[in-house]
């Protein structure tokens, strides 16, 4: 059992780590806070931009700054501490220097240049290291879907966004779909953009609609990269989605293989892949599987005859029919935000 | 204000109220508790079957039962209490004449028979009348909301029932849809078939389906009339909707009126109407603009092509889509139970 010291320091620095969204990507989104044998707070802070220092570090010059000494502190790190010399050094390094007698980490590091080894890395030079609990795990975890998508999976966490009626239409039959959904759910929505290292979507709703797809209805200190499967080289060149800011990638022509293309993401440091599309290349992924989250703003109207979600394969019973556990179900303005997994 | 004991007595008279449904109409759902003037309990009851008595009336049995004397106690009821000769005599002289002192009333009687008049009796017999507070108004006129429609529009409150997948679909293609929702999402909607008078369907489900669209899955003491519209005289001899329990009426040949329809079953004491059809009848409510209410259970799965939840006459433009008002989202089981009405 953790004290209530370090319960508390614990939601706190998985607050921290809140702060990181949009920020720290590709690394992780981890916060940490230093208490003192007797619980007063030393330091805290959370990661950086890639490159910049992480958690630890952060929360070691935040304690150095008040002039607090942090021999025999106790470090919570909502994720393990780096044990690899990555664009910053080992965030392990820093703690055992600095003295901290002890760690609580919230979670394991699923990347494989750390898994365990940043806690052996600690407990080897004398450091105490305690596991916390489940459902801090599992807020940590969480915070990091992507990441943690990418380093156990290869490819990164893939959310599919659709607004749609609530007889399930996204558009009306010639593709008008301005709007379906409120201003507060269009700003909900960008705050998933936000969380994503990239976004993707097909040429058919460049043409349609030319959208930036950026993120610009709240605040952001990066814009995800812009993706565009265009297999028939069709992309104009004025299209909105390639102005600033950010940069967009125009994939074609040629048909994109989708697991390919999510390994390829991966690899260059995608986590969460926000995928914004027509019916067609939703249809594609879902149809593929590759779809981890389904992010719904339903609106409160019926509009019949309209473009459907997404254009599956047909179904030869409703037991086939893709089953998917609600995570949530959350007012948002007059809409309502869907959130599901695969079951 | 209100007392903290009048308060208290009013949620329990709400409660009470409840417990009224499927078993009074038609008419309301009323319950009423009788306080001594210090606060004490003496007797409770609501509203028994039609033509059998009322909560005033069951609550001094009540109290007589107990061997509480009522003279000079305080009755809380949720509903204005009748002053015209029904099946049974006005509760207002039942109260006058077991010398009641005050009586606490959660909303008037929208009953043009009654509509201000119980409350003029009681107070012209010495009674002291105060009325509750908005929000047991609101409770008391919800819980009556079919009654209080067929009292100032003379119809029943409408209320489509639907039960679609996320991407809006009821049935496959082909039609069919057993079982799109879950089994707790199934029994929830006989709680709410339960709630009506009349149950309503078309005569293409009857072919599709055999539906027996009586109230099976939740103990109910009576069975809704069912109702379906036949306009070519289709309706098979053997339709299970033709077996018991309960009555079933079949409208045709010719092709129904739906206000004349409406007013017709609101004539006839239905309060409130659960129409539980295919798309082409439920687009004729919605297009008509006759429906209060849509009771929709969202399953979470994807079914791609098939039946809309309403086929409806086709829109120049989204700004002319019939917007609706959440009023709950509520998981059932592995489903999602919404219900929205007109803005």
């Amino acid at each position: 059992m953790l004290s209530p010291d370090i319960q508390a320091a614990l939601r706190q620095a998985l607050q921290l780590a809140e702060r990181a969204v949009g920020l720290t990507d590709p690394n992780p989104r981890v916060g940490c806070v230093l208490l003192a044998a007797d619980g007063r707070p030393l330091g805290m802070g959370h990661t950086q931009a890639a490159g910049q220092a992480h958690a630890e570090v952060m929360a070691l010059r935040d304690a150095a700054a008040q002039g607090h000494d942090v021999r025999g502190a106790t470090a919570i790190v909502t994720l393990e501490p780096c044990s690899h010399h990555g664009r910053t050094p080992p965030c392990c390094d820093a703690l055992i220097q600095a003295g901290v007698a002890r760690v609580v980490v919230a979670v394991e590091d699923p990347n494989p240049q750390v898994a365990g080894q940043g806690i052996d890395r600690l407990r080897a030079a004398g450091v105490e290291v305690q596991l916390a609990d489940a459902d801090s795990a599992a807020a940590s975890r969480e915070l990091n879907i992507g990441f943690f998508s990418r380093m156990q999976r290869g490819r990164p966490f893939v959310r599919l966004k659709s607004a749609i009626s609530l007889d399930g239409r996204t558009a009306l039959p010639d593709g008008r779909s301005q709007w379906i959904t409120g201003e507060a759910a269009r700003a909900d929505g960008h705050v998933w953009r936000r969380r994503a290292g990239a976004v993707l979507t097909g040429i058919g709703t460049v043409l349609a609609d030319d959208p930036r797809m950026d993120v610009r209805l709240v605040p952001t200190a990066r814009q995800p990269l812009r993706v565009v499967l265009d297999p028939h080289g069709r992309m104009p060149p004025g299209a909105r989605m390639l102005q600033p800011p950010g940069e967009t990638r125009v994939i074609g022509p040629g048909r994109a293989d989708l697991p390919a293309l999510l390994a390829g993401l991966g690899a260059q440091g995608i986590n969460e892949l926000h995928v914004e599309a027509g019916p067609t290349l939703s249809g594609a992924f879902l149809d593929a599987g590759l779809v981890d989250e389904l992010l719904i703003y339903q609106a409160p109207l019926l509009i019949g005859e309209g473009r459907p979600l997404a254009a599956l394969q047909p179904l030869a019973g409703l037991d086939l029919a893709s089953r998917w556990r609600l995570v949530e179900a959350t007012p948002v303005g007059q809409d309502l935000r869907l959130r599901l997994r695969p079951t």
